[in-house]
């Protein structure tokens, strides 16, 4: 559930009498996300989202997470576009959390995806990345190969036998992509979480991106290869030649990718493989047993990982 | 939270497609109400609410409450409105649950209760009882007097001895209760739950009712008697005699209570009170101390009992 700040009428009244975004008709409480508190607010003027940031997002980092939302909106990209207060602040502070206020994308995220939407979600993720090449602000991805071997130090995986095996693996593999991370690769600002529930569809089209709380500034195509594991596997396991196909070659139509990015998409799988393992395994070991949001499984990200070290050219992956 | 059923996107689609209601815009899960899943969805054509009923609904009773949620609606009282699907069912299924879907009512609830808002909720209050006189279909409340001596038994207070003064006055209140509740008031079809959460306000009038999950055929001024309770008491205990004259005022001018009605206003709100003072004990004894939901305190409703108790007539109200 998504509300962990409640917020009364009477806060929100005086919360958005800052605002010109007319008269609140209607506002409840969304129960999809895990970090942060979203409210759905109608007004006379339209529909907007009302975040209360939560404790596992950095306050320095919102001017970063807000000013591209406002970038790419203003480019004319599909996602939530901050709005700002009459006195042009677009970050304010709501129940001693910082607080703002997006419009509303229209849309539904898909569970079940089709090779379309694939195809659909490369060719809209490169026309955000044209989009955010001028952005100004950066923000280094705490998440990238450098974030990786203290995260695996923090599961402490050593201390209990059974765990052995699994930690030589991830150390052989943090070892390997350590030394062979690729470092001249076209960068730029990447969403880097671009799972099935961050992008909105109608129909086979993406409608939008939201939750950009992890984007950052990294190498382009490494958002490319965090989709070819979100996206392109089967619920058992077998990965979707066409699925990748679709995705890669969305891509390609908006931004030609040089074969320096394509051949670099095997080892830039593995290492979001890696990323996200790492950060399920950390989630798997700290939470308590009988928390009420069960940690993702982090052994799913594991075959993904083994089958990309299997890839030896970008062939595998449809291309 | 409000979502225990999820409904994925496709789910969604295969469900509104035997509806004429357009093409979905957006979906999400609503983290309010307790006892069922709530989605808002919205399509080309408006924005609706999809419930699925969970199981502290009897499906039985569905007919009824669906049936009068329509009826109300069609009388022109601001209420959910059921959707008929193609095919004239208004209640159908989904992923195992009985499910409707029902039109978005506009409003925001109030936590903070203005005396203003006593008033319009009384005349409205009013106006669903007589809307309501014509409803074809009864439900009998099974948490009126008859209701209560098995609920308090089912707390088991006797078997533990720091409960036993409880217990005897509990046992006294219901003893007085069941030998003198009134039963040749004017009955009709009540809301029986209008706490502040199930009443949406547009500035200082009421725009809406929702949740009508304990509706039944019952003395109409219990309705008043409720809300006796759940509005015009403060957050320090004390009783807002303007709040209550209010509230009876509002609703007398739209439908004149008789003398009788006015005359058993304290026992009825006597019985009221001891009503949800024993759902939550049940819910308080039976609810495992690290249980998510924090059950809600029934003392409160102790110290609002022993405040009607004392009341000799309905001046105590301002009446």
């Amino acid at each position: 559930m998504a509300v962990y700040t409640p917020v009364s009428d009477d806060e929100l009244e005086a919360f958005l009498a800052a605002y010109d975004i007319g008269e609140v008709t209607s506002f409840s409480g969304i129960a999809e996300g895990v970090e942060n508190s979203n409210f759905l607010v109608r007004t006379t003027e339209g529909t907007f989202i009302l975040t209360l940031y939560e404790k596992r997002v950095n306050p320095d980092e919102l001017p970063f997470f807000i000013g591209l939302m406002d970038h790419l909106a203003r480019k004319g990209l599909s996602v939530p576009r901050p709005v700002p207060a009459r006195d042009g602040e677009t970050l304010r502070n709501l129940n001693d959390r910082p607080a703002a206020i997006v419009s509303f994308v229209n849309g539904v995220w898909h569970r079940r995806i089709q090779p379309a939407y694939c195809r659909s979600l490369g060719a809209n993720m490169a026309e955000m990345h044209a989009a955010g090449l001028d952005f100004a602000l950066t923000r280094r991805n705490n998440l990238s190969v450098g974030g990786w071997r203290p995260l695996l130090e923090s599961c402490a995986l050593p201390e209990n036998p059974i765990y052995h095996g699994l930690h030589n693996e991830l150390n052989q593999e943090l070892l390997f992509l350590e030394a062979n991370w690729p470092s001249h690769l076209p960068s730029g600002t990447i969403h880097a979480d671009l799972f099935p529930d961050n992008v909105f569809f109608l129909k086979e089209q993406v409608s939008g991106f939201i939750d950009f709380y992890f984007a950052c500034t990294d190498i382009l195509v490494y958002d490319l290869a965090i989709c070819l594991n979100a996206w392109c596997f089967e619920v058992d396991g077998g990965f979707n030649i066409t699925k990748a196909q679709n995705l890669v070659t969305g891509y390609h139509g908006v931004r030609p990718c040089s074969v320096a990015e394509r051949e670099a998409l095997p080892i830039l799988a593995r290492g979001a493989a890696l990323r996200f393992l790492l950060t399920r395994l950390y989630d798997w070991m700290n939470t308590p047993a009988d928390a009420l949001v069960k940690p993702k499984d982090p052994m799913e990200y594991l075959a993904k990982l083994r089958f990309h070290r299997g890839v030896a050219s970008p062939s595998a992956y449809g291309l």
